[in-house]
């Protein structure tokens, strides 16, 4: 009989920062003077004078686990606040390589005039430099994992898995690409799913009810059930796109859904702005799946689009999970900002300063967001046992003091430039604001070069018509 | 006959950035590889392949007036974008002390059960510390002026000075105070307008309609004539008090403004959210007087109020300059986020996406904002002969690039922990992002041992009830 193996050294031990956690039913707690060890990629162990246990009884830096011994890496936290890493839940990271190209313009002529007629010049050069440089904008920004929905969608998974980042990846397909389109999907989804040292899970990704047929829904939700996969798709972007809807179809965007069976399946809907209380609050209620959205507010104001009903979805059971959409529509990859105008925004839609706290802001950033994406068995808390993806959130700047309230300084105070260091599963992505696994000013100067053709309109071309 | 004398070395020069500066009509234009030369705090010359007149002929770092002669100082700002100062247009600085002390809450709440009871216990070394801090927040994002309504202003003229930073300045009044708060206020606007070397601008600081009545109004209106002084005053703040006044006495806040006399002269309105369109706008646009509002769009959002409707006021002619309010109710002094918000919240609000454009949106932030406070003809633009209150902001990082449209970029992109480097009056007060006037640590540790006492609210006493 041989004795248990001892555990090898730390991999990583984080101390003297405050950490952000959860209590027994998903509320927000702080405690102080932390200690955090990971190992093999998971948080061991959360610790300090508030769990009971104290903080580090080895001293800082050290093993907790093997006194005297000391971490591969260790972090001094002092002054900065660790919570899970933020989730983007709805983005196209490749877009990036078309920030700030069409601006001020409503979403018809954004999309029919500049953005499908550009996105005929795509290659896999630019797909590939947009989002190494979107990944290095979330590692920068405290993201850990997003959720991409694309075209070229297997340039972007070996760019992610280059960049250390987690991600949930569908590959997009409208029905004017045939059954091809859906195939591509399903062929992406299973061949990367759990690579990247698990990093990477995927899905599929149908792009609307404006784009793809109800046959073609009905087989994607078929699929998804077959193969257990997530289906993540827009939905409900504006009121214009429902009241289209319903002129044309007698269904809302949400009743296309619930009509294809993807209400019944893992099912992430992206922005729901446009949904229809009367019809599709009971429709998401009756849902016999996981159904979540995700909300981008920032384009939403820029679009003048109502915002995502967070409240009536709250209330309807749905998760609901802070997103950026692209950098061609949002300008910025920032999830702090979509966390803190999200508290913002909904106290005003719903005229009332008392709704969205700032810890309800935090919730959605973490707990419901990594639910959204399918991952809250894996991510979204700092508690033993789940993946070590973890900021540092640096608190010393005078514009995030004093602190009366640290919920308030995170949400209304804190910004993605606060960010110190990021990691995902225990492996640091950035340190003291500089990033280990993504060179910024090759993948910029690599990029400019590709530009002028990218942008080019002349061909008349366009992938697809914006008739939402 | 003596020869003119040659000038002396220049005090500063910025070489190879690329300098943001305003057409004959005021449009926004952008000089790139442009080279600055400032002299004795003044704007010497501005050149660049794009003025006609080629980049610094003397080569980076050199005197252009005198060739072969080095600067007393050179910036290398290759990289970055040179932008006018921002302007926080209204501010209350020592509320730092306060900043999310009080939240999720309705505007009555905030004033009577929290604000204006814990003012009753502020100090003098309360209000520098949070002052103090203020300057340094501002500072570090960029903003070179500010124009505050507070108590003991002779301290924060104090931390003003001792900053570096530019500021118009004005001791608030209640009529509960009796006249020897109209006294007070113009006693320090007599004393400290033009000291600290030109850099203080002083006005008179009635608190708002609701606080201070009609016959104080126009002693103050009568006041501001015979010393040529600006008037900043709260007005309109919401629909409810504009709602109120009109049940109270039978006019809008805008109303009571135009009866005391103050639209004749020169009057800063802060927020003018709850303005009456059919009663207030022919009121401001027959106005007499140089009016001006200052808007701070995300309290707005954060106390489920209208913002302020900068679409009518640009058709009445009303400059309209951006603003924070203080960290109290604000959370920030972040006047770039104030710019990305005016942004964003005026599509929603207009719903029109073509609307407020990011060049109007620059235009609010530079010649807007500095013809607000009263120094269109000392700051707001970077041209000849105007005060140099310059900042560079970094375009190196992820989030900001590519760059296809620079407005864009600079208005959606950017943000506050971009600017790099900060100067007012040639004199440089943050370098590659590190204060140069400011003990910020030791001002947070001071500030923090008087926090117990300055946030107690056992005496159950107020300065004041809000009744707005």
């Amino acid at each position: 009989m041989t004795p248990p193996r001892a555990p090898g050294p730390a991999d990583l031990v984080i101390t003297g920062c405050t950490a952000l956690t959860h209590g027994p039913d998903g509320e927000i707690l702080f405690v102080e003077d932390a200690t955090i060890v990971v190992r093999e990629g998971v948080i061991a162990s959360l610790t300090g004078p508030g769990t009971g246990r104290g903080p580090n009884p080895a001293g800082p830096g050290q093993d907790p686990a093997r006194p005297g011994g000391a971490a591969v890496e260790h972090i001094d936290g002092r002054g900065t606040v660790a919570l899970p890493g933020l989730v983007n839940c709805h983005t196209h990271t490749p877009m990036v390589a078309l920030r700030g190209l069409a601006e001020d313009l409503p979403a018809h002529a954004w999309f029919n005039d500049w953005i499908w007629p550009i996105e005929s010049n795509l290659t896999e050069r630019a797909v590939a430099l947009g989002a190494r440089l979107a990944c290095a904008e979330m590692i920068r920004g405290g993201v850990t994992t997003f959720a991409d929905h694309y075209f070229a969608m297997d340039t972007v998974a070996d760019v992610t898995e280059e960049s250390g980042l987690r991600a949930v990846l569908g590959q997009a397909y409208f029905s004017s690409q045939g059954s091809e389109g859906r195939a591509a999907s399903l062929d992406f989804a299973l061949r990367r799913r759990g690579t990247a040292g698990g990093r990477l899970t995927t899905c599929l990704a149908p792009h609307a009810p404006y784009t793809v047929d109800e046959a073609d829904l009905a087989a994607t939700a078929e699929l998804a059930r077959q193969h257990g996969l997530l289906v993540h798709i827009h939905a409900a972007e504006s009121r214009e796109q429902t009241d289209n809807s319903l002129a044309r179809h007698g269904r809302t965007p949400i009743g296309i859904l619930e009509r294809a069976g993807l209400l019944d399946g893992r099912l992430l809907i992206a922005h729901a702005t446009g949904l229809d209380p009367a019809r599709d609050l009971p429709a998401l209620r009756r849902a016999g799946g996981q159904v979540a959205v995700a909300s981008a507010p920032r384009g939403y104001l820029k679009f003048a689009w109502d915002t995502t009903p967070v409240r009536a979805l709250r209330e309807a059971g749905i998760p609901v999970g802070l997103a950026t959409d692209g950098a061609a529509s949002n300008n910025t990859l920032d999830v702090w900002e979509s966390m803190t105008l999200t508290a913002l925004v909904q106290k005003h839609a719903e005229n009332d300063p008392t709704w969205l706290t700032a810890r309800q802001a935090l919730d959605h950033a973490t707990l419901q967001s990594a639910r959204a994406v399918g991952l809250g068995e894996e991510i979204g808390s700092l508690a033993e046992g789940l993946r070590a993806d973890i900021i540092l959130v640096d608190l010393t700047g005078p514009h995030t003091q004093p602190v009366h309230d640290l919920a308030a300084t995170l949400v209304h105070s804190v910004c993605s430039a606060d960010v110190r260091t990021t990691i995902v599963d225990g492996r640091v992505l950035m340190r003291d604001r500089a990033l280990l696994t993504v060179d910024v000013p090759e993948t910029v100067r690599e990029l400019g070069e590709l530009l002028p053709e990218l942008v080019d309109r002349s061909h008349g071309e366009r992938v697809q018509e914006y008739e939402g």
